[in-house]
């Protein structure tokens, strides 16, 4: 675990975009994919020892903002993050993060990373360790449907994590298809991966062992139909993830053995939002500890109703913490004042000379600026 | 209300606290709390646009870790707050804070700004608010209990908004109160302000118009005792704001007539916490809007019972960003990756060259990273 280096001139670590994608370039996608699922895994197995909560999310008419804390003993952190499907139309993704790793014994922020990029791989990589977990050992053939900016991620950890080598895609809109595509065409990361466009999800999912749903329409939409499903398939449903927003028929939810991250939030905000509360799931954790089943036959489907928790986020800062300080990578951000004496903030913007009163302080302005200077 | 200037290309506003101290010094301290407190009674007057929720805390040992989400139909912001009384100790204020605006309509992060520094003005600034509607309107001293990072905010914010003249200083730190006497005095933001050290909190409080406690100690703690008080005194409790942390007296309340800013927060965190859900309080703001009355007569005690809501944050958070963008400071954060097509997130980690497969990518590393600056 992570023992933070709390000192009076503590500084917070920054981490952009390009930072993280550094990290990833430094590391190799595949080595980025296996660490951050090793982290997730090594949490998971700690299920007990976090604060957990379900997210708190400001629904408005185009979208969702929502706060996703957690906390062990140590180590607090929270991930921002949106959701608004029409923002492509305005040149901004629909899914936007950002998020803090801080200090529980001080309350010190240790580190502000960007979680745009980070979100899509850890979602991709507990998506992969659900499936190593859940479905057949023998799967090869996966459907993606939903060919968005999350789909290269879900494919790579997949072929990377979980023994795919032959992706079927779909997506309604075809020129997200074809980025996708370009993406992992001769490309490196996706070197004995195959790659089969599709006309529909019927014929995507025609096959296939894993099937993953990744699409980003706020409502309630019938991706996935009972009819469509094979015996032994495992379900990978990552975009029914907000009220309102499903991609399942029911009748898929009740042909499946399901499988949840953290039942109170997944009743809220999964395609189980569907069912009464009197449908059973399972919490992952459970499986990966060995304290319950997960697949019980060959024939048996199973179905990963995933939202995204805030303990994958936590296990994905702990991640790009420590390799961005194994590589030495990001900015210090100042974002907490630096106090010779902390219980003295109005140091910060007390007037430099001590000016008797009645005296106009022309010259104090310069003198003060030194000072904020010297202070910073 | 901010209209916000999204485009494919939007940036995050950064402010440091030096930025902060940079507007305060530009703008004046006097102006600064006016300004704020403008900002705050535009906002307490729009009650009902607000969606509202307790802030969600995460409690340990040795202090809480805070987020205090709110939104209108516009803008969302939240703070992160800490509060960890032994950080002093090892050179870190006890209370740190930075804080977030964002756009309700696409969910993107417009301004980072720290709050340490701005907690306390915003936080003085609703006490001058409350007690300007509160208190007698002929109060001219005021007790100031607890003289740690927050006090000479809340001295300065009486002096220049509510009247004050005469501050009778105690705290159980004498360096504390010395801090406080060493920073006002000969301070021009602080001229015609007299300042009385006195010996304990009785002391302080006797022939006071007006009593503000602000410790800090995580306890329940009995600072103000009902026979302390004259009649007609107003008293502005900012100190009890936290499960197990109080300052007044069960029979303080008793003796008052009690403001909160949103109660079902400050039965769970405020001095209210003491006394059971009978207990009759009022909303600031349907005083400020003349819904109901304040004071009734220039013998009652009233009690502004303060523990920090986060409409107060959302009205700093929008004073800051709007003087910045006025002033022209701040910098720009890379906190959310800017995309030539926000569909395709994998651009930023995609291998620059198409490398046939097989093909050993020898000379991508260079390429690549010169692919992640120009998306930069």
């Amino acid at each position: 675990m992570i023992t933070p280096p709390i000192s009076t001139r503590a500084s917070t670590l920054f981490l952009s975009p390009q930072d993280v994608a550094t990290i990833i370039r430094r590391t190799g996608l595949a080595a980025t994919l296996r660490g951050m699922t090793d982290y997730l895994q090594q949490d998971f197995l700690r299920w007990s020892d976090f604060d957990k909560s379900a997210r708190l999310a400001a629904h408005s008419p185009d979208g969702v903002i929502e706060l996703m804390p957690i906390a062990d003993a140590q180590t607090y952190t929270f991930k921002y993050v949106n959701g608004h499907p029409k923002n492509t139309a305005r040149g901004l993704p629909t899914v936007m993060a950002f998020g803090v790793l801080a200090d529980v014994a001080s309350g010190f922020p240790l580190l502000v990373s960007e979680l745009t990029l980070t979100t899509a791989l850890r979602t991709a990589a507990t998506s992969a360790l659900a499936a190593r977990t859940l479905a057949r050992p023998d799967s090869r053939v996966m459907a993606l449907i939903g060919n968005g900016a999350q789909s290269e991620f879900q494919a790579l950890a997949f072929h990377h994590l979980a023994g795919i080598t032959e992706i079927r895609l779909f997506d309604v809109d075809p020129l997200a298809s074809t980025k996708l595509m370009r993406n992992l065409q001769s490309n490196p990361d996706a070197a004995g991966l195959h790659l089969t466009l599709c006309n529909s999800t019927r014929e995507a999912v025609r096959g296939a062992d894993i099937v993953t749903t990744v699409t980003a329409d706020k409502t309630n939409a019938t991706i996935l139909t009972a009819d469509m499903l094979q015996p032994g398939i495992h379900i990978n449903a990552v975009g029914g993830d907000c009220p309102g927003k499903t991609e399942l028929h029911a009748d898929v939810l009740r042909a499946a053995k399901v499988f949840v991250e953290y039942e109170p939030q997944t009743r809220i905000e999964g395609d189980l939002q569907q069912m009464d509360a009197s449908f059973a799931v399972t919490e992952l954790w459970r499986v990966l500890d060995g304290q319950t089943t997960g697949r019980e036959t060959a024939e048996q489907i199973t179905l990963f109703d995933s939202v995204g928790f805030a303990l994958e986020d936590f296990s994905a800062l702990r991640y790009v913490h420590d390799r961005a300080q194994a590589l030495v990578l990001g900015s210090a951000v100042a974002l907490i004042p630096a106090l010779d004496d902390p219980k003295d903030l109005y140091q910060l913007i007390k007037p430099a000379l001590a000016v008797p009163r009645g005296v106009v302080a022309a010259s104090a302005v310069p003198a003060t600026h030194a000072l904020l200077e010297a202070v910073a």
